[in-house]
């Protein structure tokens, strides 16, 4: 283990919408129960935008070092830490910690703790080379995995594991992932494969349909070409599909997936757009006896299964790497909607 | 057992919006399938209306016999039935049959068979003397049972009781019943205490709030008073009730009640307006992993169940008797919405 | 559509332990609820055994026609059947028909109907060339599906898909399969993989292993060489399968089991021994808070869906095809213990 | 607050079956996760006389103070409690701690964690007037609330209630309690009938029958009277309870169980008899679908939810003041079988 510096490069802000500083500032200490990681790749995900804007209804920190995908190596724990050792693998995730005393933590739903500690938000993030976390939040990350690859699983992976496992499915049933040709989408689409899922892609263009079909997709409904989406699906699933993971958060789409959905079937929204209103008819909602359900993160067993699926290789994660040096402008492209993919930073550049 | 007449008296339309008579019309023969029942008593249900009417998008029979909570003795038998004896006490209910091969009646979600036949709407009902019914799905009643308290208890019952159980809450948790001190409602309150739930009772005025805490809320909300509905709900349950049913259908207190209820809790439709839209925050159901549950009516198994706290006299079923030939003004006083309390009518009569 | 004989081929015998006759009897006539079916080929089942020598608590029907894994062709039907027209495919398996009316049936747990009519046992079987069943519980079989091939899945598929539905798993979980080589458990194996479940088999000897292997299982355990099976099981499985399917029914196995399961894992029964006792340990049950449970038949649902698998080609059925009227040799065989694979009788020899 | 004094009256041995010393010890310092509680009461239970014995496979910390059912005051806490603050009431459980980290703890089945640690058993309990506390695990008790009645809701209670949940019955149910006039039994009548459920209780002797009907049994059996247990339950209970809580640890009683259960129902096992076995046929839980299963002491939830059925009022909790200094005697009397009632120990005499 090399000696951990005093000081480390970092991407920081002073004020929502402030100039994005690539500099040197100190490396943090870890409390007595957390774990330092020297942090190699961290995923960009659309959150840390929305953290630089500060346009959610909670206020970030500031000065704030942005990012909650990061994968890295414990390099110092606190002394209560008894779950890491110096050297193994670990990651930094959207839940910082939680305050596992209330009603949620009490039953693993931490990620809804009213005090919940948010990495990139309320706690400095992984757009840094040395980052704290809470051990008992951290992720464990196996010993040989690609720490670049494994980034976006940490968030993106996570996130849409967690919704498929609340769409409550059975191996065999059909899923829709409308918007599946997208980052979370392409995660969604493999995840739901090796639960044993069938898989309707819905997302505009053929070379999001050849995408999708490539990662497992049985069928592809393009919704530029399509003359009724609620049918051709329908027909194509014989019913409907049981569950719907809405990666998209288009208004329409999200009603859309109301009436498409087979009877007694799942709805999940999984998207954070400020604003967004979900609608239903009430009629059909009660006489299909449909859930609409909202799905958050993951928990810490969510975050362990997610990664495991990609650990044994059932799930790809497509990245590009850039340096963090050029964060900034990663921003600028995912601001003009520009981005095609999933960005990773490698902190030493 | 007395004679089987050939000729009843009945209540009939001949087209919808069309003139009710009462008047004789010949008594039915009960197929292979079904059971002849000499109904004593009939509940009278807004959903009779809407079939008279004829306002929603599934077409009736027609002519029609309405009603489909009617309680009373079965005077014959098909050749196959072997789950009823001549005399024992039978139960008619919204649905009358279903194709039991489907999915949907494979894991006993026949209410939602797309071939559901339905009493009072594409089956004659109960507003007659002798009504054939299904014998799979005809309910069970003990003998010794009140059989005109029991008749409101065969489709608000058990929808009520079916709604509480879609929302999956565990004895000790809160509910709130939205629209708590009307027909539904007060039967809701009732079926909520026997399952050991906590009641927050939600409707207008000062008799409906000594009503719902007669019948065991501990908690009554009068939204014609409270300035924050939202804030006095959360503060009264310590965050929220787990569970809402909404038994009020108006728009605004389904929106309301995606926002108060609990963080991972349920909100449960079961009301059937025409049109009505429920509406939910994206942002919020996300965060809070709500989830928004359509409820229609039960099965067999909660049909016997319902009847069963009804019978062990933990649930009151307030009635007004009339008698069948009065059944025109009834309706007159519903499309007023005049009416208190339910109406049964005694086909006697 | 060929014309319905008056007579067919059938294997009968008239006392349990009795002469196996193959001889000419009368083509029985659908009941009103009945489809009568042409069966093709019938798989054989050590139930099929136990049936002739009336070794069970319950008692067969006398004379009896066994068999109730029979696929074929519907030929006529009842006056009330709906679900079936002629020429459909339609499999025979064990439970002919239930009540349909209690608490059990109401459930969708026909299976364990007090009244279950069972096919080759209560109600004459699929040894025969035109056999009734019960519309509602006759298997729907796609068009195109091998007849032969699909006749061991009616019952040995439906009954391991039913135990792995049991055992209550997630994807990504490991599942044991206690003597996974023989009929049951290969197609376990199957099933379980189908399902994103990772396989551990356990029997003796390496062709068993190497059987395994090939249809699926990640880890193979030889019982005959493990000098301790709790351990390597459990190190194999990073702690212990998640669930295990007894499909061995040795009482040391099953013992085992308990053991070697996963804390909060689930140990599922599947195997009808005679007389044999399941044993755990109450201290390790309670602290490791283990779930042992039976599982029996699938439902109408579950058939359904293990069909599905079969159709889609994840999972396959290997047989050997001899004539119907080489039952009795192929009876002798089973008796010895001699048999190696599944059987399936083809009517027309 | 009054002043922490450096030294206490605790009831220690330095060795399994060594004496029980009343004696003068020093206070402990609670670390940066715990906080110290002032032990007022605390309940004596038999797990403290097997960790005494030390006859359990699991070693106990020596020297060692045993107690697990402690209820007090926080008077001091660690740098890292957030959950706590001083004056507030808290419970000592007998989960003092675990790892938060495995798979089990993730998942909330923190009792089932491999590094479990225990209050009087591997950490010093509650039989002393100062004890320290894991801040997440200390159970939180409502100002206002009985210190010493609370005391045995702390291991009794929760373990009962989590055995009832274990059970997954619906209210309205049958649930049987074998050994329902004991100490865990009239608890586990209370929350059974606080849950909606309809008790049978089963034990020996009228005094026991009176007292279980008036705790809310609905029926009880004399096992000292009845010539056929299995029938006179099924009788009672109209075709056997739907979930059996095996608070007695009699192998007979628990083969029993497996047997009057209702089928598709489910027996607990939820004491600890070092050595004993559960046995139940193999065909019988087949055929029946049963399910056999071990249940631990409670997590965090269960403990938050059993004490609010008893601070509501719902849950009484009848037990025998005596002096800590008494508790030598105390452990004779429940070495001689002589014990009547929950003892509970005042720490101040």
């Amino acid at each position: 283990m090399s000696e951990i510096p005093k000081t480390q490069k970092a991407v920081i802000f002073y004020e929502n919408k402030g100039e994005l500083q690539y500099k040197d500032i100190p490396v943090p200490e870890p409390k007595a129960n957390e774990i330092l990681i020297n942090v190699k790749y961290s995923g960009v995900c659309h959150t840390d935008l929305h953290a630089w804007h500060g346009d959610w209804p909670l206020p970030t920190k500031l000065p704030l070092v942005g990012g909650h995908e990061g994968a890295g190596v414990v390099v110092a724990k606190g002394s209560e830490v008894k779950n890491f050792e110096i050297g193994d693998y670990a990651g930094i995730k959207w839940l910082n910690g939680s305050c596992m005393s209330c009603e949620f933590c009490e039953k693993s739903f931490e990620a809804n703790c009213p005090k919940a500690d948010l990495s990139g938000y309320t706690h400095d993030g992984s757009f840094q080379q040395y980052a704290t976390a809470d051990a008992v939040q951290a992720a464990h990350i196996p010993k040989g995995t690609d720490l670049a690859e494994v980034a976006p699983i940490l968030c993106a992976g996570v996130t849409v594991y967690k919704a498929l496992k609340t769409a409550d499915l059975e191996p065999g049933q059909w899923v829709a992932i409308s918007g599946a040709g997208g980052g979370l989408g392409t995660l969604a689409i493999q995840y739901a494969k090796a639960m044993g899922l069938r898989v309707l892609a819905i997302d505009g263009g053929e070379d999001k349909g050849t995408l999708c079909k490539e990662l497992g997709a049985e069928v592809f409904v393009d919704f530029t070409k399509s003359k009724d989406i609620v049918s051709d699906i329908q027909a194509a699933t014989n019913g409907g599909p049981h569950g719907v993971i809405n990666v998209s958060v288009s208004e329409k789409a999200i009603e859309q997936s109301t009436e498409y959905v087979r009877t007694c079937g799942t709805v999940v929204l999984v998207g954070l757009p400020a604003g967004a209103v979900a609608r239903a008819q009430v009629f059909g909602a009660v006489v299909k006896s449909i859930a609409i359900k909202g799905s958050y993160v993951g928990n810490r067993a969510d975050t362990r299964e997610a990664i495991d699926f990609f650990a044994r290789g059932l799930v790809k994660s497509p990245i590009k790497i850039v340096g963090l040096s050029e964060l900034p402008r990663v921003y600028e492209e995912m601001e003009k909607g520009a981005i095609l993919g999933r960005y990773v930073v490698d902190t030493s550049k």
